[in-house]
């Protein structure tokens, strides 16, 4: 895979057969008053970088695949289980003081909480522990059920779910991080974390041709 | 600009050239029992393409660049101001107390803190509010320029940086988000927000075909 920059006269072939595709090489040749051999090049890198299809009898049309298609196309096929993280997770007894004192040490903005079975039953994000803190409690003594986010009110995401779908979900809903189950019978269990930090490292991936 | 896939023809051409460039177009087509006009579009694409590099008398040369390296160019070229969002600024004499309903009302994970000059004298994340909140302060009688992140400590981005350098930044210090500034007589002014919820929109954006 590689990429390439158009250069403006397969810009004015694109156009002339977007407005009256299907169309002859001869007839591009002439609207451009060029021969149909100086064309020749240029019809073929838009061909056979799928901006363009050739017709015998038929003559050039345009395929509606647009720009660096392919390379959306394969961006959505990344999984979350090749970039996922480690979870953090507590008990859903833990006081929400102690809670805290986990998101310093761990330095994680998400804690997922699960029940003696270690089924997934709540998450904890910053914004929960700031808007316990604030309020007029002893924070020793109220465990993270009382304040978690619950069951079934937790959005979670799966190892072969697409970073696509994940990072839309993430910007729609203002979440951080989601975590990545299991099922199990008993219920979810939680065997990732999926963040925007993850998302930062695959553009850079990206940017260092180290994916794709 | 589109990506397109090699072929076998051409990657077999890009072997050659590899092993044994500079070579000639006759030669190419002689290693592969081909006429020189059988591959002339082939080696128009990879040409066009930047994998080889054409000089006359000398003949073909691979430029080293892979697949996706003219990708990984232009996402480097992507810029803070293209993609930056707005601020949230308080005054250093507001309460945390009120920051953090600030920052709850805004919904954004950190506040940029300014002195009556308008100019950037600190930062709060949702980390350094919640740090303040389980001290056994009065939150509403403490300024936030006690306990916010101050000046010269401050890591500050500008709009003509390249997205990928901050990206690469917030994952190495684990920052959320960094003002945007413009430099004044008096110092810093704060112009812009990025965040690593801008660079899941990037990647978004590019998985839409929306970028480059």
């Amino acid at each position: 895979m590689s990429t390439i920059e158009l250069n403006k006269r397969q810009e004015q072939i694109l156009q002339i057969v977007k407005e009256n595709g299907p169309i002859t090489g001869e007839h591009i040749a002439e609207q451009l008053n060029l021969t149909r051999a100086t064309l020749r090049p240029d019809l073929a890198i838009l061909t056979m970088s799928g901006f363009l299809e050739a017709r015998p009898r038929v003559g050039y049309f345009y395929t509606g695949k647009t720009g660096n298609q392919l390379l959306a196309d394969k961006l959505k096929k990344l999984q979350v289980k090749d970039f996922q993280s480690i979870p953090v997770v507590i008990n859903e007894n833990v006081s929400v003081y102690d809670a805290i004192c986990t998101m310093f040490l761990e330095d994680v903005g998400t804690l997922f909480v699960v029940d003696r079975d270690a089924v997934l039953v709540g998450v904890l994000s910053r914004k929960d522990l700031l808007r316990a803190s604030i309020g007029q409690q002893e924070l020793a003594s109220i465990p993270v059920h009382i304040i978690m986010t619950r069951m079934p009110n937790i959005a979670v995401c799966r190892r072969d779910d697409y970073v696509m779908d994940i990072a839309k979900y993430l910007i729609e809903k203002q979440i951080d991080a989601l975590p990545v189950i299991k099922d199990t019978d008993k219920g979810f269990e939680v065997i990732g974390r999926f963040t925007k930090t993850n998302m930062t490292k695959i553009l850079v991936s990206l940017s260092e041709n180290e994916i794709i």
